[in-house]
C-alpha cells in the first residue's frame, strides 16, 4: 500500500484555513450570549443524599474509582436553553440506546482539581481555564456552551456540599469532572439537539504517594494521536480510546507512557495524557533553555502546560533560563542527551502536576533524560511542583487559586 | 502559527510500521478464540414485550427515529468473557455517570439492514463483512471481540423476533445497529474491563422516496477527516462527531454534503459519511473508468463499497470498462469536468446504496459532474441502485444475500 503523501504547503493552508474559517463559524454558531436558556446558577437545586457513604482512608484511595454522595447536572436543549441546574445524589445515567453519545462520540470533558487549604477552605485552581477549554471543545462538536461564570459558582456550590471526601493532606484532592454529552436519541448524523452537562467528583490521593517515581517512554510514530485540521487540541473522548492499543504495546515492552512523534522529522508533541517539557543546555551557547511544543493545533492546551511556562518566565528567566515554545525534535534531544545537555524532561498535567522521565526508547536506543541512577526527579520538575502545590493549597496566596464558596 | 511538517517517506514508514506492528498485536491481544467465555448463541434468552408498538405508516418512517419492540444485549467482562445473550423489550440502558464510554468514546457500531422479500423471508446483507469490520473497530480501542457467525445468529432471531416493523415494499427495510461500549466505571485511561454489546432496528424508507436527487458537495481542506496512523478507516463514534461542524458549514453555503480532501495533492477521499466513486473517460484512451479512493488506512472499508467494486468488475468490465482503486485528486476531477470526461459521480453507504453528485465548490469554482439539468442519477448510479437491490430483496439469488431463521 503506497501512503498518502502530505506536504508543507498543505499542512500550512489547513492551519491558516482552520483558525480563519472553522473556528470563528463555531464561535458564532453556539457560543452563549445573555438571553432566555442561559446557564443560570441562581436556579439550582440541591437534593441531599439520605444516605452518605462512608469516607475510604486516605491511602486507599485510587484515581476516579470512588466518587462523592452528589452530582451536579444541567439539561440542555435546542428549543429551551438550558434548564434549572440540579445537585442530587450520585446516581446512573438512564439513556435511550439510539443516544447520539454512545454511536457518534458527542462528548468532552474536562479535569480540574479541588483543594481543602490549612484554614479548612475549598480551593480551585485557574477554574476559568478549564470553562474555556470545555466552551472550545463543546463548540468545535456542536454541543452547546455556556456562561463560564455559572459554571464555576455550581462546581463551587458543588464541591462545597461534598468538601467533606477531600483529605486535609498535602498532595490529596478532590478530582472534578465537568464532562458534556449529545442526548439526542436519534441514529442520523447531526448536531444534536439535546445535551446533559454534568459534574462527578472523586476523592484522590498524590499521584506519586512515596515520593516521585521517574517514568520511561517509548516513541511512537507507528499510531499518529494528532494531526493539523483534526481536533487533537480539544479535550474530547474522541482522541483517549484510540490511544489505549499504542500504551498497551508499550507497555508490553515496559515502557510506562507513549512519546508521540510527530511526521518525518520526528517532532515530540505530547506524553501519554500529558503536555512534555523539556530542559536543555543550548549546543552553541550553553544557555539553559525549558522547551515545550506550540499550540499549532496537534497539542492539548493544557492548564498546567500553562501554569509551568508562567511560573518558569516569573521565576526561572530572571535565574538565567530561557524558555520557549517551539518545535524540537526526537534527533535533537537524543544529540543532548549524549553531549550530556539533555539537563531532565518532565510531562505536565492536572493529575501529577510534573512526571519526571527517565528515558525514551527510540529506534533501539534509550535516550536517558539527565537523572542520576539514585535520582527519581530533576530540579525543575521538583521546583515546579513545590511552587504548583504551594499555590493550589493556598500557602501562598496567588490570583490562580480560587476560594470557593458555599 | 507554523505547521506542523510531514513528508512522504515519515508517512511511508507510518503506514508500514503500523500493519506490521500495531494490527498484530492488536489482534493478539484480544481476538477470540474458541474457550470459555465466548459469544454462544444457544444461550440466548427472549423476554417479549407485553406493550407491543403501533407500527408507522411506511411513508412516515425517518431514518433511525423508531425503533423496533426489542434489543438484544450481550455483557462481556474481562474475567468471564461474553455472557449470555438477552432479548430483551427495547429499553434504556443505565449507567453510571464515570462509565468509560461518556468520557473516552470506548465506542464503535455498524450500520446493517434486513429485507424482506417476497415470500415474506427475513434477509440480511453480507452480515459477515459487518462482522469483521465490527471485530477490526473494537480491537482498535481495546473493546473484545466475538465470533461472527454467533453474533450473525442473534442478529437474525432478532430481526425474525421484529419482522412486522419491516414494511415489505422495495426500498424499505430495516436498519439494524449493532453496537458496542465500554462500560468499566473508573476514570482512569485504560483498557475497559468490561463492555457493553447491543442491537437495536429501526424501520427505514427509502433514501430517495421519490426518486434521486442529486446533492451538491463542498470540497474540505480546513477540516481533516483522517490520517495515515489513525482510526478513519476503523467504523469508531470518534470518527463522527468532528464531522459535524464542517457539516453544518458546508449546509450554510447551501452544499448538502462536504467531500474531504486530504493533502497538499487534494486527494479526494471520502463524502459525508460515503464512501466516493467517479466515473471519467481516460484523457489519453478514452477508456470508460470507474475509480474510488483505495483502502489505505484513512478510508472506511464501506460494504457498499465493495459491493459496488464487485459488480463493476463482473458487469461493467466485459461492458469495456475498467475499475480502479486508486489515488485521484480534485484537480483530476476539475480537468476531466471541463474536457467533458467527468460522466458521473457517486457516493455509496448502506442508508442510500448510491447517491448522485451532481456538482462540487471547489476553489470557488463548482465542478460540473455530468449529469444534464434534468437528470438526478447517472446510468452506473442507477444500475448499482438496480443490481444491489435484486439480491438485497432476493430478486436475484446471490451469495451476498443471507436468509435468517428464527
Amino acid at each position: 500500500m503506497r501512503p498518502l503523501l502530505v506536504s508543507r504547503s498543505a499542512l500550512r493552508s489547513a492551519t491558516r484555513a482552520s483558525s480563519s474559517r472553522l473556528l470563528p463559524l463555531c464561535q458564532a454558531a453556539r457560543f452563549y450570549s445573555a438571553k432566555a436558556g442561559d446557564l443560570d446558577a441562581s436556579k439550582l437545586s440541591i437534593t441531599k443524599t439520605t444516605s452518605p457513604k462512608a469516607l475510604s482512608k486516605a491511602e486507599d484511595l485510587v484515581f476516579g474509582r470512588e466518587f462523592t454522595d452528589h452530582m451536579l447536572t444541567i439539561e440542555w436543549t435546542k428549543e429551551d436553553g438550558w434548564k434549572d441546574p440540579k445537585i442530587t445524589p450520585y446516581q446512573n445515567l438512564s439513556l435511550d440506546p439510539a443516544t447520539c453519545v454512545f454511536h457518534y462520540a458527542f462528548e468532552c470533558f474536562e479535569g480540574m482539581k479541588a483543594y481543602k487549604d490549612k484554614q479548612g477552605q475549598v480551593r480551585l485552581f485557574r477554574p476559568e481555564k478549564n470553562m474555556a477549554r470545555l466552551n472550545k471543545s463543546s463548540a468545535r462538536i456542536a454541543l452547546p456552551t455556556f456562561e463560564p461564570k455559572s459554571l464555576i459558582e455550581l462546581i463551587s456550590k458543588f464541591a462545597q456540599l461534598d468538601s467533606r471526601f477531600i483529605p486535609d493532606k498535602r498532595g490529596y484532592s478532590m478530582y472534578l469532572r465537568p464532562t458534556m454529552i449529545g442526548t439526542q436519541k436519534t441514529l442520523g448524523v447531526g448536531p444534536p439537539g439535546s445535551a446533559l452537562l454534568y459534574v462527578i467528583a472523586s476523592p484522590v490521593g498524590p499521584y506519586y504517594p512515596t515520593g516521585f517515581k521517574a517514568i520511561s517512554l517509548e516513541a511512537t510514530d507507528y499510531a499518529v494521536r494528532a494531526w493539523p485540521g483534526g481536533v487533537g487540541d480539544k479535550k474530547l473522548g474522541a482522541n483517549y480510546a484510540p490511544c489505549i492499543l499504542p500504551q498497551l504495546q508499550a507497555a508490553s515492552r515496559g515502557f510506562q507512557q507513549n512519546l508521540w512523534l510527530f511526521g518525518e522529522e520526528e517532532y515530540v508533541t505530547e506524553v501519554g495524557t500529558m503536555n512534555m517539557f523539556v530542559a536543555i543546555k543550548n549546543k552553541e551557547t550553553g544557555q539553559k533553555e525549558l522547551l515545550t511544543a506550540p499550540l499549532d493545533g496537534t497539542i492539548l492546551e493544557g492548564v498546567t502546560r500553562d501554569s509551568v511556562l508562567s511560573l518558569a518566565r516569573e521565576r526561572l528567566v530572571p535565574q538565567g533560563w530561557k524558555v520557549d515554545e517551539r518545535k524540537y525534535t526526537m534527533k535533537e534531544l537524543s544529540e543532548a542527551s549524549q553531549e550530556g545537555r539533555l539537563l531532565e524532561a518532565f510531562g505536565a498535567g492536572t493529575a501529577a502536576i510534573v512526571s519526571p522521565i527517565r528515558s525514551i526508547s527510540w529506534k533501539g536506543d534509550l535516550v536517558d533524560c539527565g537523572l542520576a541512577k539514585h535520582e527519581e526527579s530533576g530540579e525543575i520538575a521538583l521546583q515546579m511542583k513545590e511552587w504548583m502545590e504551594a499555590i493550589q493549597y493556598g500557602d501562598e496566596e496567588h490570583e490562580w487559586s480560587f476560594v470557593t464558596s458555599s
